[in-house]
């Protein structure tokens, strides 16, 4: 049973982008169980939407079918992709969105989305949400095999994290995603940090002393840093919001001292 | 069947207004499956409402309830309707949020609904989303027949797009719509450039040399003029937001000359 | 048959966060029906949540289980409880989310959820909702009983509302909550009105005259003071915004005279 269809787009709400997806996938499959992750990825954001998709989509069931589409590429040349993990199904645009959650999922097979067959009768130049990914991912809900929607793809685009720098004495790392909470996410994972004891935290001009476990360590207000839900180590204010008061960004530089 | 019940809105999801309608509807009928089409229609702007359902609402299965509520006019001397299509049942308020989705449906039936049989215990003033939609969306979908909510209604309000102006040399439209991507939508058919050979665009003191077909013919930045997946004639930048760049908005003239 | 499951959280759409929840209560229970009241609560706005539930819960079937998470003290001392009412069962942090909502509901049991048997394998420091609340919310739709989860708790936090005051030809009240249409919700109940003729109504400086059934009985663009669909008293504008209208904010002070 693969019932279960995940949707994260860049569509917002407003315009019934998502709701033609959502029709066109229960017009099909009308026992589809259409799950929103999340609208709201920033518009043409690749990165963030892969993000996203890191965040949650290994938390649901076996079988569950993954479409993500955020797609400044729609109608030129990046391919429609499916992959079957050894878990779960992907669909989206071969863009990368799908690499970050792909680290921990073992590739079964990848294929290039070309059978007009399980399109949308008349497929648009600018919404293949629409007209390719959700007939795709309903047929594929009914039981379809994934190499009857096109050739075996020998590789997929990948989106690269920027790397960190390990300096004797530290490492330098940077902000890859800032939350709704305002929390900083760094590229530093958990494991680099398991063998040092921190000695202190730089970022954007203000020193954090040491690492926290969780936000009651600190009083309100506080800056601290943590390992986060994801396992990055992260930067944030308790019942506060580090991106407003640090006035960060996206690439700012954090240093931990080690 | 008729189980499936989509809502779109203006109430936005902060406040329970949503959880209340989702919650009445599940109380009558707890096998319908709610679909969220939007509830973040800008708050009482039934044109952005309508063309929300009519970017979406024809996607759905034959039988789907369509509830739209953006309802200005609520307490006051608008009906409640209820519409049935060859295809759909629409129910909302008699305020042409339903107009622009009827030009390609059919309709069969057209219903006054006013039977407090099928309404919320005690109905409020305020409130006609929770105590009267949801509960009559509800008890259609366990199959009581549309003629049971009301009076045959002759006629129903309608919306009227502003026309488009016909030249010798060209085709005047104007902005009626604008994305989450920033894209212009015009109130300009496809059908009425099918038979012209465009020989430029002009938008905002912006020229456009030409038609294109997808967003990928022109550099990363560029203005493009389209055919959206509407239907209608667009203007968007790939990869940008065209509102922003342009400073455009609702209204503004759309010169195409031919 | 307890298989609804409503989500009202502050965790925005755009991280993922949702999309973990959602994954776990349906690895646990593919059978759940998760339903979103909202994801739109302002971060640690614990007032603002119970709010919400306050507006829908009781809307809902029999058997519901709400899960609330706005949980600025994630972390810390405060419990993680699950409470068993007449109607439903509401799983979240011990901060007073629910209590709004509890004011017209008969509790039957409360407990305090500490059985690590039925949280997620390593429970992280920062992310409950993923790992404490959606598994125990899952396990419960299974069948689990409430004590189960962990002993009987005397006591839970309350949230107290600002009280009004009662003066000899008046009440004064306060905007303790204002909804996405910027209608100013107040801390005075519609019982509080009852017995009383309404001869005036102030708040920021400017006076209206009387109250109204419903928005219609003023002119576009008129302030009216009214009985909201929450049963509070509420000012807004017709087909206007309040908030912005009378630069409005939480807190402000309404002067109703009688």
């Amino acid at each position: 049973m693969k019932n279960i269809i995940t949707l994260t787009t860049d569509f917002g709400s407003q315009d019934g982008y998502v709701g033609a997806v959502k029709g066109v996938i229960l017009s099909i499959n009308p026992k589809a169980e259409i799950i929103d992750i999340s609208h709201q990825i920033p518009a043409h954001n690749v990165l963030a939407g892969a993000f996203c998709l890191f965040n949650s989509g290994s938390f649901f069931p076996e079988g569950t079918i993954h479409v993500a589409v955020v797609d400044p590429g729609v109608g030129g040349k990046r391919k429609a992709i499916l992959i079957q993990t050894e878990r779960y199904f992907l669909i989206g645009p071969d863009n990368g969105i799908f690499s970050l959650f792909l680290r921990t999922e073992k590739i079964k097979r990848m294929v290039s989305v070309t059978n007009p067959k399980y399109f949308l009768g008349k497929v648009s130049a600018t919404f293949q949400g629409r007209d390719i990914f959700a007939p795709v991912a309903a047929y594929l809900s009914l039981g379809i095999e994934p190499k009857e929607f096109g050739l075996t793809l020998p590789e997929i685009a990948r989106l690269s994290l920027p790397g960190i720098e390990k300096r004797r004495g530290g490492i330098i790392g940077q902000i890859i995603h800032i939350d709704n909470f305002g929390n900083l996410v760094s590229n530093v994972k958990a494991q680099e940090l398991n063998e040092f004891k921190i000695m202190k935290i730089k970022v954007r001009k203000r020193t954090i002393p040491q690492l926290s476990r969780t936000f009651s360590e600190v009083k309100k207000g506080e800056l601290l840093a943590y390992i986060g839900s994801s396992g990055f180590f992260e930067i944030g204010i308790r019942e506060g919001n580090a991106r407003l008061e640090l006035d960060a960004k996206m690439g700012d530089q954090i240093e931990i001292q080690i």
